[in-house]
């Protein structure tokens, strides 16, 4: 992982960050998911790539991390070999009020939809 | 356009309205626009899409009501040979709080810098 150095991991600064890219980033399932688990660890919690055990390969998760990185959503960093996650709550919040949350709310119904599916294969296997 | 009925004009009712589907079509400066230009005429007012005057084909500016009217985010309704066009407000405060005003800030940011990009080339010219 030597090329994983911190100044590949590209943050737009609170200004740069788009309303298009945003929402953009903020139209997806997985990465709704994503922004709702990390909701659960504010203010100060991270959270590595590797815990979300997301429905999707490990490529396509990737690719939905940097999504939300590159359109401002969530600020990456790596710690030996682990890159860990927080949301940009403050930008966000300065920049687009409320949008945050409706995400958070937003991704949390898709976390329960996974889990409900997941309850009901339990039950007819 | 007599196969143009109002049955043709299907609009998610207020309970269907998905946050992934409206934040995808607010990912969009054309369709930002359009928001922002209908949010002017609130609350009666109705605008016919021929009234817009963007910066795109005619039939990708189809495609941009049609993405707005299928996300839930206006509606739309044809009278005559004219396809009139509303924000759903109430629909959308309802379901997601704050979002269309957000978004019709951002819209409006979009029109000054087409106004803007215009000014600079009439002055160019």
């Amino acid at each position: 992982m030597a090329s994983r150095t911190a100044t590949d991991l590209v943050h737009p600064d609170r200004d740069e960050l788009r309303f298009t890219e945003v929402t953009a980033a903020l139209s997806d399932p997985v990465r709704l998911a994503i922004v709702a688990r990390l909701a659960e660890v504010e203010p100060d919690g991270e959270l590595a790539c590797t815990t979300f055990a997301l429905p999707v390969s490990k490529s396509t998760q990737s690719g939905h991390f940097r999504t939300l990185r590159e359109s401002g959503v969530i600020r990456q960093r790596d710690e030996g070999t682990r890159r860990l996650n927080r949301l940009r709550r403050s930008d966000l919040d300065r920049r687009f009020p409320g949008l945050l949350d409706l995400a958070v709310a937003s991704g949390r119904d898709v976390l329960d939809e996974w889990s409900a599916a997941r309850g009901v294969t339990a039950i007819g296997a």
